[in-house]
C-alpha cells in the first residue's frame, strides 16, 4: 500500500476529465493536478519546448512526493511519455495506449477516426499504434486546433463552439464509426461533438479509457491507497488565474475546489 | 512490441480457464502453457513445497522464452507470487489482486464470499487484500478440498459433482452476494456453483479479471505481439497424460490440443 496521491499534468484544464473519471472509479486515491493554462494549447508549440514544459510539470509533481504520474494530456504524451516514463523510477502512464487500444476494442467497420491538437496529429502517434496491433483498420486524423482555447476559456456549450465544432468534424461525418476524442480538453465538448457526428458513433474518451489501466498499476505494483479514516485532501495547481482554473473545475467535478497558482 | 510468448502456471487445468478468456479478449497473444497435474491438487500441500513446485514451473516458462509470466493458479500466487515477481525481470501476474478488487466493485451488501483450495483459505490472502482496500467489508471464506480434484478427473458435469459442490458450499448460501471462484479450477463448475448459490449471486471469476491486467501491462511495457501474418503456434505442457490434459482442454477450449508431456 502506498498512501502517496497521484499525480496529473495538462497543459490546462483538460486533465481534469481524467481525474472526474479517476474519482468515480477510484475513490480512495488521492490527487495532485497541475494544469499549464498560462503556457496552453501545447498543441501548436514545437516539440522541444513541449518537452521542456512537460519535464518542468513531471518536476513540480515529483516535489508533491507522487506515486504515480498520469500525462493527462495527449500532446505530452504523444512527445515526451516514452522518455520521462524511461528516467523516473515510479510509474508513469500515458493516454495514447488506452485509447487507442479501447478504438481497435469499439469498431465494426474498420474506420477509426482521430481528432486531436496539431502536435498530436502530426506525431502520428495514434495511426502508429492502432495499425501496429490492427494492421488492417482504416485511421483518419483530423487536427482540431480550434477546441481546447474553447475549453480554457470555458465556453464549451457556448453557441461559438457549436459552429467551431460542426466547422471543423465536417470532413469526418459518416467517414468512421468510431472517433478517439485524441485530446483530454474534448470531452468538455462531448455533447456537441457527439451531436455533429452522430449518436451511433462511438466516441472513445482516451482519458477514461486510461483510468482502467491506472487501477491495474496500482494493483500490479501493489500502491494502492488503504481505504481508512485518513481524510483526503486533493490539491489543484496551475499556471494561470486560479479563479477561472477553479470556475471550470467546480462546473466539471461538482465539488469545490481552491486551486493554487504556482510559477514553474 | 514483443512477439514472444505469454506463459502460464497452474497446477493442473484450471488455469485453462484463464487462458480461454485470454484467448476471447487477447486473440492475437501466443500461450504457452504448462499444468503440473501429476502433482495436482496443490491446495492442501505444505508452502514451502508448493514454492519449490512452483519455481520449477516458473523456470520451465522461462525456457520456453515467454515475455509475460501469469500465475494462473491462486495457490501459486498465494504462495509465491510476492517472491517470483521481485526476483524476475518480466512482468509476473497473479490472480488474486484482479479478484479480490473485481469483488469489492461487484458486491452491493458488502458481503464477500471466497471459496478456494485449503492453502489459499488458509492464506487467508483475499481477506486481507479487500479488507486493505475496504476495511468494511465482511468477508467469509471457505475451503472446497474437493473441487479441484473433480475438475482434474474430468467430472465437472456428473451428479456427483453436483452433489459436492451442493454439500460444501451449504454454509455459503444466503450469506454473500457476491462469491469469489478463488481458484482457477472452479469456473469449470460454474453452472453448478451458481445454482446452488442462487441465480442473483455475482460470481468473480479471478482468472478472467486478470485477463484485463494482462491487456494493461502488455500496453504498459509495450510488448504486445504485432497483429500480422505471423502464424501463431500455441504450446501446452502438462505433467501427466497428454490425452487426459487434451480431452479437458480441448471441450473447454473448443480448439484442436496436442500436448505433450513433460518431466519437471
Amino acid at each position: 500500500m502506498d498512501n502517496r496521491p497521484i499525480g496529473f499534468l495538462d497543459s490546462g484544464v483538460g486533465g481534469l476529465t481524467v481525474v472526474k473519471e479517476l474519482m468515480r472509479q477510484l475513490p480512495d486515491e488521492e490527487v495532485v493536478y497541475i494544469g499549464d493554462s498560462r503556457r496552453a494549447p501545447y498543441g501548436p508549440r514545437p516539440s522541444s519546448q513541449i518537452r521542456q514544459f512537460t519535464w518542468e510539470l513531471v518536476n513540480f509533481l515529483l516535489s508533491k512526493n507522487v506515486k504515480l504520474i498520469v500525462f493527462a494530456c495527449n500532446t505530452a504524451t504523444a512527445v515526451a511519455w516514452e522518455e520521462v516514463k524511461k528516467e523516473l523510477d515510479i510509474p508513469v502512464l500515458g493516454v495514447i495506449l488506452p485509447g487507442a487500444s479501447a478504438a481497435i476494442k469499439a469498431t465494426n467497420n474498420g474506420h477509426i477516426g482521430i481528432i486531436g491538437t496539431a502536435m498530436t496529429v502530426k506525431s502520428d502517434i495514434y495511426r502508429q499504434k492502432v495499425q501496429l496491433l490492427s494492421p488492417d483498420l482504416q485511421v483518419m486524423s483530423l487536427a482540431c486546433p480550434k477546441f481546447v482555447p474553447l475549453v480554457e476559456s470555458n465556453e464549451s456549450a457556448s453557441s461559438v463552439a457549436k459552429k467551431v465544432v460542426y466547422e471543423t468534424l465536417k470532413p469526418m461525418v459518416n467517414q468512421v464509426d468510431t472517433l478517439i476524442l485524441g485530446c483530454t480538453h474534448y470531452p468538455l465538448l462531448r455533447p456537441i461533438i457527439q451531436n455533429v457526428m452522430g449518436q451511433t458513433v462511438k466516441l472513445i474518451d482516451s482519458g477514461a479509457e486510461c483510468v482502467r489501466d491506472i487501477s491495474v498499476l496500482l494493483n500490479y505494483f501493489e500502491i494502492n491507497r488503504e481505504r481508512t479514516t485518513l481524510s483526503k485532501r486533493h490539491q489543484f495547481f496551475t499556471t494561470a488565474s486560479s479563479q477561472a482554473f477553479d470556475d471550470i473545475a467546480q462546473s466539471w467535478l461538482n465539488i469545490p475546489i481552491k486551486s493554487r497558482t504556482i510559477r514553474l
